[in-house]
C-alpha cells in the first residue's frame, strides 16, 4: 500500500463503497422477499422498463451483470405470469424481444416507487448537501484507462 | 417514485454507487487478469491475510458473500500453488483451517500493493476533499430497520 495519504484514502473510499453497495444489495434482496418478489426480477422488469419496445435476451442479459447468468428463467417465469410478453422480430423468425405486458408495466410501477422508499429510508441520515457532494465526487470515477468499456 | 427532490437524489446517489462498484469491479476483474490472477482468488487471498491463525471454509465464504458461491475449489488451487495451507483444529479432527504460507502472504503483499495503485489510478480523480467529503456522507449509511445485520 502507498504511503501516499490520499491514495490510502481513496481505497479506503473504494472498500466503503463495495461494503455499502453490498449491504445495501442484501438489504433490498430482503425486503423484495417480502414483497413478494426476488431483487433479480425486479433487475429484469427495470432493465425491460427502459425498453417499451423490447429486448433481447442477450441485451437484457449483458445490462444486467452482476444479478448475473442466465436470465432466461427468469423472463419465463415472468411470461408465465403474464408480466412480460415475448414479440416476434419482423423478418427474422428465430429471434424474439421480450417486453412487459400493461400488467407487468403497473407492476413494476408500484415496486419502483417502494424500492424508491427503501432507499430514501436507508440513505436517510444522508443530508442533502452531503448527497449532492457525494454524487460530485462519485461522478469522477472509474478512470478508465483499459480499451474496454463495461456494458453497465 | 417520490415527488420529494431529495428522495429522488438518494435513488440517483443509490444507481450511481450500484454502477460505479460494478465498474470498478469490472476493471479490477481485468487487471487482476493481466496480474495472472483473479478478483476471487484475490479476494480469498484478502479476507484470509485478515485472519492469520487461518479461517474455517463457513467463516471465509461469509466474509465473501458476493464473489460468492463454493470458496472450496479456490481454496484448494491455492493450497496446491503453495500459497494456501490448512492446519488442524486442535480437539476437531474433522476440521481444518485454512491461512496463507509466508509464500502466500508475500504474493497477496505485492498484489495489494498493484490493487491500491490501480484504486489511487481509478479514482484519482477525485481530490482529497471531495474523498472526505464522500466518505463522511456515505458513513451514514444504510441505515438498517431489519433485524438481521449483513456479515459482509
Amino acid at each position: 500500500m502507498s504511503g501516499d495519504p490520499v491514495a490510502r484514502r481513496r481505497l479506503r473510499l473504494w472498500l466503503r463503497l463495495l461494503r455499502l453497495t453490498r449491504e445495501t444489495e442484501a438489504e433490498l434482496r430482503a425486503r423484495m422477499r417480502e414483497a413478494g418478489t426476488t431483487l433479480p426480477r425486479f433487475d429484469v422488469m427495470a432493465a425491460l422498463a427502459r425498453a417499451p419496445d423490447g429486448m433481447g435476451m442477450g441485451e437484457l442479459s449483458a445490462s444486467l451483470k452482476v444479478s448475473g447468468g442466465n436470465v432466461t428463467p427468469l423472463v419465463d417465469r415472468l411470461e408465465a405470469e403474464g408480466l412480460v410478453e415475448r414479440v416476434a422480430v419482423a423478418g427474422d423468425r428465430r429471434r424474439s424481444l421480450a417486453r412487459l405486458t400493461e400488467a407487468g408495466a403497473a407492476r413494476f410501477r408500484a415496486l419502483a416507487a417502494r424500492h424508491a422508499g427503501w432507499i430514501d429510508e436507508m440513505f436517510g441520515e444522508i443530508g442533502e448537501a452531503e448527497v449532492d457532494a457525494a454524487l460530485a465526487a462519485l461522478a469522477k470515477a472509474p478512470k478508465r484507462t483499459t480499451a474496454e468499456e463495461p456494458a453497465a
